[in-house]
């Protein structure tokens, strides 16, 4: 069985503040493109709302990374999607973790593309 | 039980070749967020990969609507992730199904940030 693409879902409870922080999301998004070994198209694109919440969109030529927060609920729910062997999707997981450092962390794995 | 977001996947096999043209699928991304009635961020992105293959990439207000095709096996992976009660995600799936006449459609909609 041969699969296009890998595609984790995060949903992040209990993040600390950082999520609410549009240059803080963006770092965590940057160095999660860098830890998972993939090539980011153009910049992180990023946007802050009022009062509360940031999402951030990377497009990497293995896929996407996203993140989309809500701070007033300490919830943030993270996209990283990629194709290809090469990619260590995983790895930027632990950054997301280890950045937000979330109470709870759910991990969906959905494969996307199975070729059969 | 109060969900934040509605994220569906659409897994699309059998497309035609307008998945493989970057206009085509920058033109259905617009359709797409026209029809959900969500706020487009900035321009919809896209990525022509060389020899094939395309993804396109909306940031919108109420979270993402991504494209990332397989020309050379016919496949689409599409995004519609959106949160509020005012989005008709529902709506985008169809522009997707009719500008790229899959053959074979599966939709797998996932509820992010589900508040118990």
């Amino acid at each position: 069985m041969r699969v296009l693409g890998r595609h984790y879902l995060l949903e992040l409870w209990g993040c600390n503040e950082k999520i609410g922080d549009e240059a803080e999301v963006r770092d965590a998004v940057e160095e999660a493109v860098d830890a998972a070994q993939v090539t980011l198209l153009g910049d992180v694109h990023t946007h802050k709302f009022n009062p509360h919440g940031v999402s951030a969109m990377a497009i990497i030529a293995e896929s996407h990374i996203s993140v989309h927060t809500w701070p007033e609920y300490g919830y943030a729910a993270v996209d990283v999607y990629t194709c290809g062997e090469d990619a260590r999707p995983e790895k930027a997981l632990e950054v997301f973790k280890r950045r937000f450092s979330p109470e709870r962390m759910e991990v969906h794995e959905i494969k996307r593309g199975i070729l059969v």
